[in-house]
């Protein structure tokens, strides 16, 4: 028979099952997250007509799409969840209730160039309260804390959430008259990180031909250490301006009755997010030790979701995690807790019996229990049995010979214990009710399992110390 | 500006958030069972090369498949799940430990002909437990216990699982030297339901040209009310057809042990699933009160899972749910339940003063104590706010106003106790610590609301009684 030689594609990620049950088990802890602060999943397909998912058109992304004919139509893939959300909320809006909040956590497509940790398909993970016409600011002052919440949940702790309202930036171009130099001034701000006040200064006055004085007052404002003072000082001189300060000013007032402790939290008026799209409070999250990653959680409010397919006002405010790529960043900085327990089983059963009728009906009991079991009847050698318990980090084995199975017992090995205890470790471990083996009647043996397993931590899938 | 009418493509299921949070109670509900039984979670690419994907070539499939190219690259979406597992375990083949058990729950691509309750993006559910060059029977065995556990914790009752083995057709096949007749026959059989014993044996006599004698047998051992004795019966006339009737009577016995109720079981020597693929153990899974719909759960076992990528033997053994098609008829016949409570939100916090601190604190407690929360700040009337809570079939609403932010309480209302309630009615519910509505303590409503919604009862996502 020909062979063809099995491939994955490049750009996409397929993962080894340790490593699936922590991205799952990090999906698992998003939608709990998301659940608690009232969010509704919602799943869209990943295939749309084409001139539905780009009528917004133009843009980089149109070249990244995959865009194909089946018969007569013509068809594309998602980019994103947003147009996605867009056109769902067009076209269910009488069957909705606003504020309408709901999550997708789902797979997205973009042919962008191959490149270590870019991905063509990658999950997002999406949350986005709309409004019908209106939406109060106190969405927008509740983001920062599901973000806290979301990442915390992970086991992430070196984070910070940096928040800007786009409002200011545009109020003070607006008081300069500054407005049509507002993308080259943004693009030119946002490299403040990179570049160094100096230098963006410079640019600012040389290339986009602001005045020393607009540059130097733009500059003080950017560089401030305490921004929110700084502005206040400001309100009076613009309405945009003053109604950004006052929305800004209103997100970090209820951050401590929202939970966010303030370490983990920062107004940074250099973020702008895009120029068209979003119209107040802005939002990126970046991992403290690792600034070269960009934004994990990124988004900001918006006053029109659908303008392309709806002349209904549906103003929203969203945020965006990037989750193929987080956990391709987590793998690469050894931050997955491995310890958290990836086995497929909790425990392997190993019949010694020609007859396996105990063995099953004790497999039964357990599942009825709520243990994740595995009958193990292959035509192997004993130790290699336990090798592949081993491998799999079976945390417990359990033997039923011709002995257990006259008596109706079971013999309940734990594999976590190491070869190497002292008779002390082992009788201190006894005392707690932990044997390394135990040979006990087989509804003592599912009790106990159940309660060995109980006993067990649950740990985060982030380790960041 | 220029709108464009927002639709999603015929064929693509997309669902109501009420009706989408009961889509995915049955998908963590069929991740929870697999997981019993020892399964692990795999996520592979929607897209793979088609060369890759399409390895095995021809077939019905072949014209369905969405293929495409993006720059040099021959591209197609998946058409199942089993052709990913194959290219999967031939790639990590020396990562993985066999017998290797996965679950995969995804989406897959057909881009069938438009027709009701067909779809051409459709979730599958699948597991399959894959051998080294071996596999034991008791995998075989094992399957119908899960098939059971799995569609009975989603609240199915009226179902039952048919099996067969291949090889005991294959052994009749040799026995009366009809191999090449195989295709033909099996198509016959497989009519039997719809046109009866009858039609069927005069087809294979006048078309099939079998013989009188040759066609009685078979009809007699397909129509039997007993085929295991049947075959009994038949022991050591071919060894292929032996080795059939010692498989399916192993299986079969096991059953009780693995917790099969008897009346959930059906031997069905008329079940063969395909021609090529299948070479033991076969099962269907139908829903007794809805014949029309045909198998919800099917499989098999098989010899070579990826003959096309490897010349190492895979065997294996599975079983496909049709997740999309599966709800569609649960829908379509009401038989979804929408008791479970599809609420976005366990409690709708309802502030009445300008300052939202309290209000804020409370919703950051509920969350901490593991309750889906929503703050409800849109400039509304009161009413409205209610009737938003109503909608969305919120259990809890809690008031903040004046009165109780000065007291440090919240009112707690029961949106779940109707309007109608006689003072009786509503004195019996108090003396069970229920109010249709209490101010308490601030700490003891956050206590209150967590007793009161674990005392809710969790139901299954179907109802069938």
């Amino acid at each position: 028979m020909e062979r063809i030689k099995p491939r994955t594609l490049s750009g996409f990620m397929e993962l080894l099952p340790q490593e699936q049950v922590l991205f799952d088990r990090m999906v698992a802890l998003l939608r709990e997250s998301y659940s608690l602060y009232g969010f509704t999943p919602l799943d869209t397909p990943a295939i749309e007509a084409s001139e539905v998912l780009l009528a917004k058109g133009g843009g980089e992304t149109e070249k990244q799409i995959y865009r194909f004919t089946k018969g007569d139509s013509d068809l594309s893939l998602r980019f994103d969840l947003t147009v996605p959300l867009a056109k769902y909320v067009s076209i269910h809006y009488s069957d909705l209730s606003f504020p309408f909040r709901r999550f997708q956590i789902g797979k997205v497509y973009r042919g962008e160039r191959a490149q270590r940790g870019r991905f063509r398909e990658f999950y997002q993970a999406d949350i986005d309260v709309i409004g019908d016409g209106k939406l109060d600011i106190i969405n927008e002052a509740e983001i920062p804390a599901i973000i806290y919440q979301t990442f915390t949940a992970l086991g992430l702790n070196r984070f910070q959430i940096r928040i800007n309202n786009r409002k200011i930036l545009n109020g003070l171009f607006a008081l300069y008259g500054l407005e049509e130099k507002a993308g080259e001034i943004m693009r030119t701000i946002d490299k403040l990180e990179k570049i160094g006040a100096e230098k963006v200064r410079a640019i600012l006055e040389e290339e986009c031909s602001l005045s020393p004085s607009v540059s130097g007052q733009l500059m003080d404002l950017l560089s401030t250490s305490d921004p929110v003072t700084a502005l206040e000082e400001r309100k009076g001189e613009n309405s945009l301006l003053d109604q950004g300060i006052e929305e800004l000013s209103t997100v970090t007032r209820y951050l401590s009755a929202f939970g966010v402790p303030a370490d983990h939290f920062m107004v940074d008026l250099t973020i702008a997010r895009g120029l068209d799209y979003y119209t107040g409070t802005v939002y990126e999250t970046v991992m403290l030790d690792h600034p070269e990653v960009g934004s994990i959680c990124s988004g900001g409010r918006y006053d029109n979701l659908a303008e392309y397919y709806t002349e209904k006002q549906l103003p929203g405010v969203g945020i965006s995690i990037g989750l193929t790529r987080l956990f391709f960043v987590l793998q690469d900085q050894k931050m997955l807790n491995s310890g958290i327990g990836t086995a497929p089983a909790d425990v392997l059963i190993l019949p010694m019996t020609e007859d396996l009728t105990a063995a099953i009906s004790l497999s039964t009991a357990l599942r009825q229990a709520g243990i994740r079991t595995q009958l193990h009847c292959e035509q192997k050698k004993f130790k290699q049995k336990l090798a592949y318990a081993d491998k799999l980090s079976l945390p417990f084995a359990v033997f039923l010979g011709e002995d257990e199975v006259r008596s109706h017992t079971a013999t309940v090995k734990d594999l976590t214990m190491g070869q190497d205890l002292t008779e002390e470790a082992l009788a201190a471990l006894n005392e707690q009710g932990r044997y390394k083996q135990i040979t006990l009647p087989v509804e003592e043996a599912v009790a106990y399992l159940h309660r060995r397993l109980a006993e067990r931590e649950t740990l985060p899938p982030i380790l960041d110390l």
